[in-house]
């Protein structure tokens, strides 16, 4: 019987030994790489936040990215080295695969060079999940996004995000913006606050943007940005994918700001403390204003320094199970 | 006058200094590698196999590829980390050598900029020969592959592979399989196999695809892989080099399959312990049939790891003497 | 009121926090950066010049190349990795600002994710001061050259250089040869030179390669190599740059080289002791002949090594302030 993306993270003890998917992983998991992540950010507010330790001294990280994504590559690498890894960068679009490889024989050879941590980006949904069924129990393998599928990182940092401005999760109305048919990210991030206990979750878009299954997923649904921003704690805007999209699937630029843009008036709709958060690179008067992006409210920067912290925390559990 | 690869490769003390080629190198030198290889392996079965260790600890290795090869420069940077070195690739062709700057002068800079070892990558047969000669007394060059010539490394990690398996090169029947015409992994490994006293080389393939000289380096040949293949202990099967082929030199796909490709039935000629070698990148139901590559005869992946090792012995020694 | 780069190179307490330009760089800064060096360039004559040293150990350089030039990344990622820091090199025409992200973004993002030093490379005048202006107190920019403006670690090195084979600046004649028009390095040099009271700065070279401010700037002209280098003690040459060059604005290849070409015999004109300096690449019988550059008065070679160290320095100070 084939395992899940969810049962296969997890080894024989119940111990997560890949990072795949955020769906179906239990509340104890997710917690334990938060509480994990907090260790790794300095208690001062001195400005190096995030420690070097030598949890990983000689094991090596492959980031294998078969899609191009700087910026993803980056907070990985960054982690990785703050852990002391040696750390292996491959452009696959010129390696072995080219000369008739298959890419699970790239893999293997991968492993014998001793490889301890695959981070996997690729357009094709389950292609993380391919390679970690065919990984020996010793080496792991961390989904960096999978076409539109997952993003488990992503949403792992999201969640420490909010836990580390609202602390709990029981009392939070948690406000999703704009494409969120594209979005691994909020896919990721659906599947966390649900399992995290978040009472209430919103889907703010036009209907082309939104998944026809959010509602099953406990998701509510506005097509009126005012009224989803309504009394929220957490705003969380969207990149707009336009090379994900169908031409007349979305109005363009200006209107698509005039319609679903997060302004200064809008905000106001939510609590006066409410956050706001993007998960990048930023659409600056597409998805979000301006003064928005670099408001007093924006915590979209912190974001990108939680994000190294709970990469160096998912790397060290897999390694250390 | 002008000393031939073998004589530039020790300095005056007779000691290696480079790495050219296996042409020439001594059995002595060449046990001298396998034994300090040896000493990376982890003794135990545990899943780490090499390990890290701080020998070249502020030594700069240059990754110098003007031929792109994933595969091997990943080999070498794996193993400059594990000594602890600090590694540079450098992408020759994007290099100052577009600015018509000449390669000597390229490799003057990078020695400038304290290198210690520069691992060459490239497609003229004599390239680190030349590099080897230009350099002064305290910086190192590894032939990682110039054209069809010589591939020592890989050479080096047969041998080990072989001893590890057949402990005695003296009582052992080896059979290479293929394009050896083309492969320079053929040439090191019919070097470093007389030189180490093996008693009977095997060259089985179509007569386009074996090199004229091969009766002359006392290797037997075989028009015939069923008669080549009786009783042997080691069957290395190559890759087939499509790009360096010109057109019908060989049959193509499943003619070469079904008329050279190593099967199971194939291989059952060979002893019953007989281990099956292939230097990668494979190309399946090519030259070798998926359950001979995925089967238990095959250590097809042990020459990977032990390739670390070994990279790992030729660095510490060439800057040790 | 706009700070000048000169002035938004040194923080609130005058220290140096920044490298943007030697345009307004004290006698002071410059010496405390050479005698910096001069600590990590070992004093024996052994091979190993540069030293290695834990200074920046837990510290995050960042390499942004938006203008490709190996030779520059290469020297401060090595001298990155000299001081123990951890290096990232980006890729700038492949990241997020090609998915719609502003610079400014992307150098946010970067910071975020724990960026230490920022070495910027770009092919417009003042990208350093840009980034500079937006940075944290904390993070640091080092000019890796912008357009045909500055190139400040160059002048530094060469400095340096002038000064380990001089001792003196205030009883050298320097000249420079060649396309000053278009070289950062020699507005590097000229400002720096000044500073430290060099009494005779020449420039040697076709009207059309000369700025129109030299005279200004104190600067001697000759358009004529034998008369300009009677009796210097520093003969500077300079790269062809002809990638900056509009058509029939110098005479080519073998022309320039009969007018402008430093040759064995018009270096005799020269003091008996005087160094010839080239920056790199060198373009060999175009400006300079290739007996002059391997000759026993050309330091070239010097200079890249003593550049490891000058780079070293830079980035040990801007953080140590």
């Amino acid at each position: 019987m084939t395992k899940t993306p969810s049962q296969l993270q997890l080894n024989d003890r119940g111990e997560l030994t890949h990072l795949l998917t955020l769906e179906g992983l239990s509340k104890e998991h997710i917690l334990h790489i938060l509480d994990t992540a907090q260790q790794f950010v300095a208690v001062s507010d001195s400005d190096r936040e995030v420690r070097k330790v030598p949890l990983l001294r000689g094991k090596n990280v492959f980031n294998l990215f078969f899609e191009n994504s700087t910026r993803t590559r980056t907070t990985f690498e960054i982690a990785a080295k703050r852990l002391s890894a040696d750390v292996v960068n491959l452009d696959i679009q010129t390696s072995s695969t080219a000369k008739g490889e298959t890419l699970l024989d790239t893999i293997d050879n991968l492993v014998a060079m001793q490889a301890d941590i695959f981070v996997v980006r690729h357009k094709t949904t389950g292609a993380a999940v391919e390679v970690a069924q065919h990984l020996p129990p010793h080496v792991h393998v961390i989904n960096a996004g999978d076409g539109t599928n997952q993003h488990p990182t992503q949403g792992l940092l999201d969640m420490y995000t909010m836990r580390h401005y609202k602390q709990d999760f029981t009392n939070i109305k948690v406000a999703i913006i704009g494409d969120i048919v594209h979005s691994r990210v909020a896919k990721s991030n659906i599947h966390a606050l649900t399992t995290l206990g978040c009472p209430e979750i919103r889907a703010i878009g036009p209907e082309s943007l939104l998944p026809k299954d959010l509602n099953m997923m406990g998701v509510k649904i506005y097509n009126n940005i005012e009224e989803g921003l309504k009394g929220v704690d957490v705003v969380m805007t969207l990149r707009i994918q336009k090379e994900r999209m169908e031409a007349g699937q979305v109005p363009e630029g200006d209107a698509f700001f005039k319609e679903w843009g997060l302004t200064k008036e809008r905000l106001q709709l939510a609590k006066s403390d409410a956050i706001v958060m993007h998960p990048g690179p930023m659409n600056r008067e597409v998805e979000i204003a301006s003064d928005v992006a670099d408001g007093p409210q924006a915590v979209i920067l912190k974001q990108v320094t939680f994000g190294i912290a709970v990469r160096m925390a998912v790397m060290s559990i897999v390694v250390g199970n």
